[in-house]
């Protein structure tokens, strides 16, 4: 195993086994689908994350929200620790067993279970991933715009609150969720928001699960907002003669209320990787990669205004992606980008940052962690829906040098304090699990969380959700 | 004072009485911004409700988030009810002192903290009105576009998830807080999100308060997001041969995915109403009031599409608003029809329903309403943020006859349980307070409102927080 990152070493937690009768209630009731199997808890055991593998002590295939509360019944009734697992794919430990206890493994709760065209709603099961609901509901003229870079399970995506490219034009999980079905940690079924558009009805319960990471509960069923697909979309590339002067650009764009609904930076070096990873020959210099959604005079007007914008600042004319295909093939490119850049250096892990900051003060956030990443020495790329004021600056580091690793660590310490010193936020999209549960008390601060931990003790008395994640017990 | 209807009589809870040191120590510190006089106890202890007059036992004018934490720390140390009270605009018995206890008088904190244009986003105290907000930042070119019919508390605004006019393509009060300072019923001053769009850091502390009718805490200061004021906007009204036929009008626009910024439907009573009040001379029949925000060019589009769509459904020409005076005199009309209707029938009060329902149902939801209206004889009119799915019907009862009070509060059931038939909330904006605890149960049912109480009562354990409110203890 590669030596974890100093920071990334595991709190040191009481483990908590999961007693026989416990186990023998969940084989009687789930047969195969309950698994102790080395490899199957390995797989369920890690994310992302530079964190080293910290499997569940067995997994559960969960195929309903019954299956679901079952298993939360037994493991309230033992205090065993529940991990809700999508498909793995969270990038801050959210996912890893540091109590032990078991995963409840919802990628077979993959069923659209409506969808109300006529309302713009549709209400899936937590495993259906993202690239899923789009494919099964094209022929409805309708779409779901939230897409983080992996084709992350919906369930995971409101756990993280997660965003992505089209966040700038149609919000995050937390604008898109209607409602949800949700295991509470006593194993009880319960019922938040309805499919009206607003509601001033009691507590917000939907907001307050999304973005908890299974620390209150699991969810297993979801009610979204769905767009319908716009009359016309285009894309376009612009490249800039710095970062400087593209991130500039961007912030003129959302103080002039443009409503573009796709605003993406890459620096040199993730061209370089998404050229090399997805055959592509864009030129390897800042660019933006925006999208214009809209009627076919509303496109053109954006992508008039956006140009003039961009030339004021040095940008080049417009290189437009003309046909579906192109705008897919450069949309695939900038999703893999991750994967992309760590094939850039065979055996590295990858550390990203990921804040937050209002818009005006973008251009300091990235150019200051730009001038630090160049004095380092170590291999970085840039990608960053910057229409949001979001942006990660990404390490890819040798996991067997722990110079490298500690100054990797200091580094992306330093982009999270200076996003709080301008005013922002630790996450844009990622989330809090276990690496940035400092970070959050620095920002939110210990009166803040102090309150969250109420909440939590309060819903969950035998800290069974996914222990250890978002703040200390 | 008047009878109250069935329904709006006060809930027998047990009074808590301020203990004299504490009296004293308010009287110490706040001189005569502690009141216990008659009358400013009378005027705190009503809303625009149909229940009695509920005083509390004192009232104290604050001037800063210290001087609130400072009564929530003695009210706590004394297990005291306290009541945030703005301008005591709200709709369903919210201020009603219903254990005493004391009005924390939020109107002198109505200062603007900071404008940052540069990110579109302000910070006001929560006393800030939303008319005052918008004449302040009036020269920045943005504006706060949620706008219920009073000219609420920004304080009180978020307190009950308040809408309005604009929320079908701005949102609501919901999406339109960035952050909060918050005195917690410990007198802990927190603060919860920060200025950056979005973030993924922890739990969603916002959006717990916001709507949270002042049950878990003070908010005292809000950071909320500002909009650029439209390159162009044009209002419209159009009449239809039926209210139906302008329902459905509406349900194509929001499905066709129009970006309209207002859709308000008036039925004949509600213009008739409006006419005498505003002087205006608008037809009594059936209309939308609609209003489009974009480039000129984008203005245009949009207002040919819903022409088109609204002739389809019989409705005949727009008529515009040319110049911002009309569009002004339109919407302050639309704004003053509550008021305008009170008028309509002296020494009445008011019943309004506050349902919402996904946009397809919105139809049907509205059409059997008012086929009861009319059954009933009562007079009532009707207004509607359509394109949100969500409508009032105002019933004007003279509260003098029993049995008038009674069919009403039959109907308003009536109304509540046929849109959480059609899967839609008891409450669009108007929020729960006294008068809807029950639907809550009905709408959330059993175990959610058992989480919301469990929150509750970890956060606000002596239960001081407005009381009574939302569900029961």
């Amino acid at each position: 195993m590669n030596a974890p990152l100093p920071e990334h070493v595991l709190p040191r937690l009481e483990p908590r086994r999961i007693p026989a009768p416990m186990l023998e209630a969940l084989r009687a009731r789930f047969g195969e689908r309950c698994s102790t199997a080395a490899s199957v808890r390995e797989q369920h055991g890690r994310d992302e994350s530079t964190y080293p593998v910290t499997p569940p002590e067995a997994v559960v295939y969960c195929e309903s929200t019954e299956d679901v509360a079952a298993v939360v019944a037994l493991a309230q009734a033992h205090a065993v620790p529940v991990i809700p697992f999508g498909v793995g794919s969270s990038l801050e430990g959210h996912l890893l067993a540091v109590q032990g206890g078991v995963s409840v493994d919802l990628s077979r709760m993959a069923a659209i279970v409506r969808v109300d065209a006529d309302d713009l709603t549709v209400t899936v099961q937590a495993g259906v991933t993202r690239e899923q609901l789009n494919r099964e509901i094209r022929d409805t003229g309708l779409f779901f715009p939230i897409d983080p870079g992996a084709n992350a399970s919906l369930g995971g995506m409101a756990a993280t609150r997660a965003s992505g490219t089209n966040a700038v034009r149609y919000g995050t999980m937390r604008e898109n969720v209607l409602g949800l079905t949700v295991v509470t940690a006593s194993g009880e079924v319960i019922h938040t928001g309805t499919r009206a558009k607003k509601s001033a009805a009691g507590y917000d319960l939907t907001r307050l699960f999304v973005g908890s990471e299974g620390t209150l509960g699991v969810m297993t069923e979801i009610t979204l907002k769905l767009y319908p697909l716009p009359e016309a979309v285009s894309a376009a590339v612009c490249h800039f003669p710095s970062i400087d002067a593209a991130v500039r650009t961007t912030i003129q764009i959302i103080q002039m209320g443009v409503p573009i609904a796709r605003c993406e930076l890459l620096d040199p070096n993730a061209i370089r990787a998404v050229n090399r990873h997805s055959k592509l020959s864009l030129r390897e210099a800042p660019m933006l990669l925006m999208e214009f959604h809209g009627s076919e005079a509303g496109v053109r007007e954006q992508a008039e205004t956006v140009q003039a914008l961009a030339r004021e600042f040095g940008g080049e004319d417009f290189q437009w992606a003309r046909t579906p295909e192109e705008r897919t093939r450069l949309w695939a490119a900038r999703h893999q980008s991750y994967f992309a850049a760590l094939q850039t250096r065979p055996g590295c892990r990858c550390l990203s940052t990921d804040t937050c900051v209002p818009i005006s003060r973008l251009a300091e956030n990235i150019n200051d962690s730009i001038a630090e990443a160049e004095a380092s020495g170590i291999p970085y790329w840039i990608v960053g829906h910057v229409g949001d004021g979001n942006f990660h600056l990404s390490y890819l580091l040798d996991p067997n040098d722990p110079a490298e690793a500690a100054t990797v660590e200091r580094l992306s310490e330093q982009m999270v304090q200076r996003a709080l010193r301008l005013e922002g936020t630790c996450s844009g999209e990622h989330g809090i699990g276990l690496h940035k549960m400092g970070y959050l008390v620095d920002e939110a601060g210990a009166g803040a969380v102090a309150l969250m931990r109420q909440i939590k003790h309060s819903l969950d008395p035998k800290n069974i959700m996914n222990p250890g994640k978002v703040f200390d017990w």
